[in-house]
């Protein structure tokens, strides 16, 4: 879930300076015709690291919009008078009419996390809690509420340096508290709880937005342009006469232009011969790990996704070369056939799911669903704003079945891949790969790599999570990807 | 759950060779309609009780669809291929496509619910399962998919009853398993998971059904309706061109005349003088349990619904008289302000829940919403659909605090209701208590007669169960309130 917010965004002063007054002026205008329309409540979450500005943005969002028609509400230990009544009662009664915004500084999520990550409870217990709040923001979805949920994240390192900074300056030295350093050392158990809390109670009308919290300008940007957008498509559809009350509030517009993607170095260094040495050493330990006794008690599965001529079907083959005929099956995703179409959009994937001692390799995947299908409108919002949560229930019970799960996106540059392109077209016996829609795709990439960056925030799980192939260099890519494959394995059979 | 379902209802061979040819061939036609329109694939669950007659039930369908069309997959303790597969792996496999039915005799809930009634797993562990069957069956609705969930019962004693008769025939013999009996003995244990599974997973799109499984011919007739209503609804709303693909099935349309309400006898007798005595008593009973120590650490929540003139009022004031006038808050319920029509329908409750010590009584309640508001068509059916599950939800978190949740249904005839709304037109001092919309609802009450039935059936719960009042003699309601409300506070205070 953390992937890009552990990007190291920034924007400097002198950009924000000159997004903050239009922002502002915006995110008034939306508040004055939400207070008109009456059309619904808007409720925010904020929740996150310690020290990564989550009193800032309360404060700031203060100061931008109409402090009249919007109330915060911070939540700390309950009084006695709360603990006497149900757990969720002082959030019920925190909520705003229709009309008006409410900020929820700390709130149902706190304390649950706050028990699951100090070891009070079991992980059991916090996934009961975890399915009473999805059943409760439900029911505020259906009651037309819009529901704003930030987690405001830092890196370790990031948050080290904000205490630090913090501690240093004498007017702000009483602002670190005991209970900060605890949480940083604890940092490690509080993000795999964090992680898992996030992705179980991100649904498609209710998803977490997380929002990089070491630099301050983009912080409020971010913060800042997800509630307006929020704001204004649920007011414009209304006024559209869309019945729809239940309008999810948008995946993070993008603030500056770093991401995922365009943050990989994709041209890396690694000689032929080099290559040759680790393949062959590398081939060597996947062919032992899967011929393992212990991998006769688990199963393997692959997903190779990655813009076309970034080498998916040449990394496939280094792969299998290493396993034996019998043990693994390649399935190469294409449009669905009208046997797939009739069912569910998983099932033709739910029929290949290998048995103990298999592997199964998926060229093209599950995620074609919040990928092609997004980006070519050929589902709904709604549709693959709910996938990532059932993608992820999906491959929670392929690894709760015991399957290794890895999952490689692999990258190339423009340049690399138009070269691909001119070197198939010229090639007789690789023309073939080579199509019109290879083409379309590669005009289209531009819509398609805020798909990929939301993809991997929202399906980069504990279990399951996206290894990010820089893939210019074909000998590079190869080697990452056995390499990153046998060192899963291993661990997980406790090689 | 199970309170419609232990009425013992019944059905002649005589009516049903009437209707069974008429309801099979309009099930053979809906049939057809969704094989020819492929809008969406059908999903029959078929679950519950041992020798309720879920194998009769599957066998009929079979009998009365078209078996091409049609898959049944029976599903006991699974192969040791699906064993190496995740847990929902078989049933993702026996889905069927668009256009077909599928009936899963033996389902995800089969496992999970028998492993907690003999005690493998604990309840968090069940309620981890239920969430994810929650995740999973949304997801199925939202891939258009019509999911029928049956559940089969019997009450322990009609359970006793067809045991025995089975052995008692040598024909049907084999058919009783030492198993059978094993259930039979943990009947309660099953019983009392079973209603809190069914609860956590009837959702507004995934009701159960609950089947009184005791009568051969009225089961087959509830099962072959409720399919069919669910069958036609669905394919008349794609045709009219709703793009809504998540339609509910319907809650059971009646079979046979007989329900919760009517099987009521309204007048029951109390003389003056007894009553007189039993009220003191009880009054007395009762002063003491809200006085007493236990009780400063608990609190009352008070449910009264009923139809007009039932003696809703007069039954609150037998119980005040017993409470300290700094001890209690009786509620009124009318239309919502313009304040509470601002929120979630729930708020203006979730406003007056009792702190620790506290009696709160209201005087209708939340309830409204399945009942007056369902009724008028203040709402969607979806939103009153939805609400039964909301509504347990927030009972579940009033009795997590500590609260005793007491309901009472409050039945009069439509003579002795007639009877009292002369009677308060003749009294000056009661005039302003019967309006022309009392008149107006009087009429209604055929309309109102299955929303009570739905909602007693759907909202009596293990731990807020409803009390239904025979109210025709206002001395025996009063005594049958008051006694109810004493013994289960007494319990719960451990007294």
């Amino acid at each position: 879930m953390f992937e890009s917010a552990e990007l190291g965004h920034r924007l400097s002063r002198a950009d924000y300076a000159a997004i903050e007054p239009e922002l502002r002026t915006a995110l008034l205008e939306a508040q004055f015709r939400l207070l008109e329309s009456k059309a619904f409540a808007t409720v925010i979450l904020i929740n996150g690291i310690d020290g990564a500005g989550r009193g800032e943005t309360v404060n700031l969002l203060h100061e931008w919009m109409d402090p009249r028609h919007m109330q915060v509400h911070a939540f700390d230990n309950p009084s006695e008078e709360e603990r006497e009544r149900p757990f969720m009662w002082r959030f019920w009664r925190a909520l705003p009419p229709r009309g008006k915004i409410g900020v929820l500084f700390g709130n149902w999520y706190s304390e649950p996390l706050g028990d699951r990550a100090q070891g009070r409870i079991k992980k059991a217990r916090l996934d009961q809690h975890l399915s009473e709040f999805n059943r409760f923001e439900a029911m505020l979805a259906a009651e037309g509420v819009l529901l704003v949920k930030f987690w405001f994240h830092l890196s370790r390192a990031g948050q080290k340096k904000r205490l630090k900074a913090l501690e240093a300056n004498p007017d702000t030295r009483w602002r670190v508290r005991d209970s900060d350093w605890l949480v940083y050392k604890e940092y490690e158990r509080y993000r795999e709880v964090a992680e898992h809390v996030l992705r179980r109670t991100s649904t498609g009308l209710a998803p977490w937005i997380i929002v990089d919290g070491s630099d301050p300008q983009f912080r409020a940007v971010k913060v800042g342009r997800t509630l307006l957008d929020g704001l204004q498509r649920k007011l414009d559809a209304l006024e559209k006469g869309f019945r729809t009350r239940q309008t999810a509030p948008p995946l993070a517009p993008p603030v500056d232009q770093r991401n995922l993607l365009n943050a990989l170095v994709l041209r890396q260094p690694m000689e032929k011969k080099d290559y040759d040495k680790q393949l062959e050493r590398l081939q060597g330990r996947l062919a032992l790990a899967v011929r393992s006794d212990a991998f006769a008690a688990r199963s393997l599965v692959l997903v190779f996704e990655g813009m076309d001529a970034a080498g998916k079907g040449g990394a496939i083959r280094r792969v299998t070369q290493a396993l034996d005929t019998r043990q693994y099956h390649v399935v190469p995703i294409a449009a669905p056939s009208d046997e797939e179409r009739a069912q569910p959009y998983l099932w033709r994937f739910w029929r290949r799911v290998p048995r103990d001692g298999k592997v199964a390799i998926f060229d093209r995947s599950w995620y074609g669903r919040v990928l092609v299908e997004r980006v070519e409108g050929f589902c709904s919002e709604a549709d693959w704003m709910r996938a990532y949560a059932e993608i992820n229930d999906f491959e929670d019970q392929l690894v709760s079945a015991g399957a290794v799960v890895v999952k490689f996106w692999l990258s190339v540059s423009p340049e690399e891949q138009l070269k691909r392109f001119h070197d198939r077209e010229a090639e007789a016996f690789k023309r073939y790969k080579i199509t019109e829609e290879d083409w379309r795709n590669r005009e289209k990439w531009p819509l398609y790599e805020p798909a990929v960056c939301d993809m991997i925030d929202r399906t980069s799980t504990e279990n399951a999570g996206w290894t990010l192939v820089e893939a210019d260099n074909k000998y590079f890519a190869r080697v990452k990807i056995l390499s990153t494959l046998v060192e899963r394995l291993e661990a997980a059979l406790g090689h």
